[in-house]
């Protein structure tokens, strides 16, 4: 069984897309530059009890098969360059968004490269870059109760990792993964996140991307 | 009632959101910089025989109450700078998208003010300007008969020009206006259309946006 890695495992979007790997089978390392405060937030997530989901460092959940990034942007760049042996010719998922608030608004920031994947494919790179979980809300994400019903739009460097990840992530239960193109989309896709997070402080609301008319 | 004038709004993309403004009751210039092409296609547009849709030329469109900016981008500017003085203090809505095909993917362009809306507001100082209608689709926007059912996503400069666009959205047909927020969004949700478009392209579909979890 394929074993996925979570870097920044232990903030509140890596926690929703453990959780929800676990729940489609997956083994789940979280990882956090904290070791021990990742076991202790890995033995609280659901599913519990069935050894899905362990804690680990980040420099061990970057050993699994596929590694997810979900650490801040701002120490993102530093995380991946401790670890890039470990990372060579993955499959490495990016959910990293560049943004800042500025009053009641969320607005993006697009780094140099043109998006933070981008940034994470010229630090590593024999990585297959593929951005994924970029959207979605956190809560909704961590609760397998809560009835999300969501798509998850991808770009990545290479199509076949592109579409291992889109299985992957039309395997977790709420989610369907849409294949949109290349990297250069991903500056686009992330900074749409502020826009989502903008319409709902708006509109006090927990909203969602989800495209109308596509086969699922 | 409030006269609506659409500026290149003989296009695919003007010519959906002229059909459904009429069908919501309001009056509609359709323009074009040749007047008489614009008389020939509005007497074709539904809903027919209801004297909703008259076709004109952009600088008589430009005299309505609110205009839309249905342009191609790279003709934009020029056209707007040829009739600036009817477009002082009103309500300007830019629909307009900068994007380039690279292969079987559309990707964004970011003109040099960030989007193609703060490029308009640059030109119409005075102008209140709201983007809307970036990531509709043409040809089932014309066709009232297509089930569509949207969302639409507004920025503005100005909020209560923002909540009036809104209302005339919400208006209309099978449309459900979202706000966002300021300008500074603008280049994201008119990027974002590329994205759609990409996805459409890759998976032979027709989406469009629709946010889950927000009051309607």
């Amino acid at each position: 069984m394929t074993t996925v890695g979570i870097l920044g495992g232990t903030g509140p979007a890596g926690r929703g897309v453990a959780v929800r790997l676990a729940s489609a089978g997956y083994e789940v390392a979280v990882g956090s530059r904290d070791a021990e405060r990742a076991y202790e937030i890995a033995s609280r997530l659901e599913p519990r009890g069935t050894g899905k989901v362990r804690g680990v460092s980040n420099s061990d959940a970057a050993k699994c098969d596929v590694v997810i990034v979900a650490t801040p942007w701002e120490s993102t760049l530093e995380t991946l360059r401790e670890i890039a042996g470990d990372l060579e010719n993955k499959i490495v998922v990016s959910m990293v968004n560049a943004m800042q608030k500025q009053g009641r608004e969320m607005q993006p920031v697009f780094p140099a490269a043109g998006s933070c994947a981008q940034e994470i494919a010229a630090v590593l790179p024999t990585s297959k870059i593929v951005t994924a979980f970029n959207h979605l809300p956190a809560a909704q994400m961590e609760d397998l109760d809560s009835g999300l019903d969501a798509d998850v739009i991808l770009s990545g460097s290479d199509n076949e990792a592109m579409a291992e990840v889109a299985v992957m992530v039309s395997a977790m239960p709420g989610l369907h993964a849409i294949e949109a193109g290349s990297l250069a989309l991903a500056g686009t896709i992330e900074a749409f996140t502020s826009v989502c997070i903008s319409v709902n402080i708006r509109n006090k609301a927990h909203s969602y991307v989800k495209l109308e008319g596509i086969a699922r």
